[in-house]
């Protein structure tokens, strides 16, 4: 269909937001829209300045005749700024409080807007590294896992604490709950990860890194890579960490219950964000 | 900042597209752009227009002083019988069999874009009505939920089998799974779910309906209302069932091991949209 330029840049911006990371051959628009190449290029170059402006990401051109265009969402250090400040703020919120010095967290999970927020701030980071699949174990890291993926444009695959006879054929592992300090299993369906995959890691939740270290060990399990580790919360309590390189929006740092104070510190993201920053100099 | 006609055309439609359902009042866009309000709804015009004609959704306008607008995400009656298509071939691929009969269907719940497109679905469907929160049972409904909630701007809640210690205090009931006859436990946390809510149920699949049934049952007491029942795939084969309206994607006719073949038929979803579209004449 024939469409003139206003509503061709709707349709444009629409079609590149729902395929983040994907190349989108200059064709491809030229034919839905029965429009010149050369229109087409002028509509990109007023989304792409538009998108860098107002913090959306950028649209990557990859010329030649396997070419195209690519939305890369990215968030800018200020909104990462917000958001994690927003984030420390809800946490610290004395009514989380549970008996055993858990936090309340369902609701902050619970909230698309939110995890779709995280989502964005991971793939924004993670933009230029080679990542195959999102993995996260059941339960609660599931929404963060997803709204990661959608971003990076990969699949999910979900390890589960019990084995779930509708998945096939599973490969187990035994881990070491680096808090508890009990031994545990982990499952993950023998079909959902190939060999040489590229791995992110993201969970909503990081005490030691036992249940981390097992994802880890899984990966070894299945001949795959590491290529990230993602966790919302970080507990500052243990001083040994089973893992060494993750990124964490906030750092759980101290619970006081008697007080009913709880201290959420910036977490380590925002120091990988201000270093982009300085790369892109 | 001062953004031009065809910018202000790509930050409005992303903005719209990142908050579904939520009244934007026009001073906001006049604000954001300097502009003012009369270009404002004339861009909104061109969008609406796109909107419909692409097949996005439309933008609800409300005039008066708390008024502004909204944006509805709705599909075609043609792209739901695609979608539906696709999804029947998918699931008809012999590769899927399990032993015991059961489905692989792991790799298409964990692709974040099939499982927004269901998302958009349902969201689609239920846009008028009444919906407060989307409820499903942990785990492989999650995802779906979570789109369905995006779409509808509302958050989800998950209802456990396992009693979680860091949600504190948990309503819990025990139900029948229809198919197996075994006495089961769900339980939800008691801060998730406020009295007098409208829950949309989501789940990935149903057999007889015993775990819908049991969600149902927990509704009554937290003393919420039912808003809808939304199943991606419903098994054909018990006769009764224990759930009356519920909405499917799909249908699971039969699974013949012997002979490798998996019969899905389309569910009880295009019904419900065409009757829509009949509406709009």
């Amino acid at each position: 269909m024939k469409l003139r330029r206003s509503s061709r840049l709707v349709d444009m911006t629409h079609y590149l937001l729902e395929h983040p990371h994907q190349l989108v051959p200059l064709t491809f628009f030229a034919e839905r829209y029965q429009s010149a190449k050369s229109s087409i290029s002028e509509d990109l170059a007023i989304i792409k300045q538009t998108f860098e402006q107002q913090g959306i990401g950028t649209l990557k051109t990859i010329s030649g005749a396997a070419g195209g265009v690519q939305y890369i969402p990215k968030i800018s250090a200020d909104e990462a700024k917000a958001t994690v400040g927003y984030l420390r703020e809800q946490l610290a919120n004395p009514d989380r409080l549970l008996p055993g010095g858990y936090l309340y967290m369902t609701d902050i999970l619970g909230d698309p807007r939110i995890v779709n927020k995280i989502g964005r701030l991971y793939a924004s980071l993670f933009a230029d590294r080679t990542i195959d699949v999102v993995m996260t174990i059941a339960t609660k890291g599931i929404p963060l896992a997803y709204a990661v993926a959608h971003f990076l444009n990969v699949p999910v695959v979900i390890v589960r604490h019990d084995n779930k006879v509708t998945e096939g054929s599973m490969v187990s592992i035994n881990y070491v709950s680096g808090s508890s300090r009990r031994i545990q299993t982990m499952v993950l369906a023998k079909r959902s990860l190939a060999e040489g995959t590229n791995v992110l890691i993201v969970d909503d939740f990081m005490k030691a890194g036992g249940t981390i270290n097992g994802m880890i060990s899984l990966l070894n399990e299945f001949n795959a890579q590491l290529a990230g580790i993602g966790v919302f919360v970080e507990s500052e309590e243990p001083s040994e960490r089973l893992v060494d390189e993750y990124i964490s929006l906030v750092k759980l740092s101290s619970v006081n219950i008697k007080e009913k104070q709880i201290t959420v510190k910036e977490g380590n993201y925002m120091n990988f964000i201000e270093q982009m920053k300085g790369d892109c100099k």
